[in-house]
């Protein structure tokens, strides 16, 4: 196993971050291998905010902490509540990934840059976590302004943000994988379905 | 620059392929890889075809080329028509990656899931395009009826398509990123709206 390959097994969604901030040519490389990901026809639909102040990235919490609490969406109200909820986990790097929604596979090819960021982070041992769940925030009227108040230009809106940071606790072990998630259709096979293969 | 940034750098979308098939040890690492793509929730909403079979992936682009004349859709329709025209570029191998619909993030999902077969591959020196109009054909009644019989379980719809195989030609140039695409806001700084940075 390669080392690209070992680092996509073993990123993990990390939820305690460590207060210091990561080095600039850490998060600039970050941003290079998002900027790469690819895009439907090419058209980069993509604006990344980049946020490094504590008040920005704690508002953004409160906000989705109103929003949940607001629209009483079930489970997510109880989580908000909790002592110490922050929607970021307080990470001292947010990077809000928006799109032009115009854009067909917008949400496809904001993800793929997304992906790219959590990888190329865990390479360079930092820890990420991909939230979509600001969403209920950014979605609200009051999440609309917020997104122009930090600089999300007037055609995008915000989609995945992902926390960024040196982390502050052990990766967890995986969940286990889900079985029977792949079907293999080999050549010379008889019949066109021919094999769940289990994924331990 | 680690090596696994630089596969993520070095990834291009690639339209012409060997036809002798990968091994079986490097398309199930890159299905490992795929399968360990972060999921909202841990819900792992997706599900892999692998198919290695050419008159079934023939069968797809047929698929695709007749919607996309039917449906008559602008600039495709011609596409479709020229000479040589292949959906799937001819791969040895094509991953369909399903999602289930009812999972909110799905989409997020099966690109992060896709965007990890991307990288994966390419740090073993495979080949890879990642093809969204391949929807255009399975959004059609012909189309699901086509994903059952190619064993896509019930609950489970093709979201996105990965054309996999040796190259058969030099990777392409990356096309110019977008100016203007990164707004950074650092602590310290005095107002909200900080900062553009040109990505060259």
């Amino acid at each position: 196993m390669n080392e690209t390959i070992r680092n996509i097994l073993e990123r993990r969604s990390i939820r305690a971050y460590r207060p210091e901030q990561i080095k600039d040519e850490e998060r600039d490389i970050i941003l290079q291998a998002a900027m790469h990901a690819p895009s439907a026809m090419g058209k980069q639909p993509w604006h990344f905010t980049v946020i490094q102040r504590k008040d920005i990235i704690d508002a953004i919490s409160e906000g989705v902490k109103k929003a949940a609490i607001n629209r009483n969406i079930p489970g997510l109200k109880e989580r908000v509540l909790e002592p110490g909820f922050h929607a970021l986990y307080a990470a001292p790097t947010a990077i809000i990934i928006s799109g032009d929604k115009t854009s067909k596979f917008v949400y496809a090819d904001c993800a793929a840059a997304a992906e790219n960021i959590l990888i190329a982070a865990q390479s360079l041992g930092i820890g990420t976590c991909f939230i979509a769940m600001t969403d209920i925030f950014f979605s609200t009227e009051e999440g609309r302004k917020f997104a122009r108040e930090i600089g999300i230009p007037e055609c995008y809106e915000p989609i995945y943000t992902v926390a960024v940071g040196y982390k502050a606790c052990d990766a967890p072990q995986p969940a286990p994988r889900k079985e029977n998630a792949v079907t293999i259709l080999r050549q010379g096979d008889g019949s066109v379905f021919v094999a769940f293969q289990k994924n331990h």
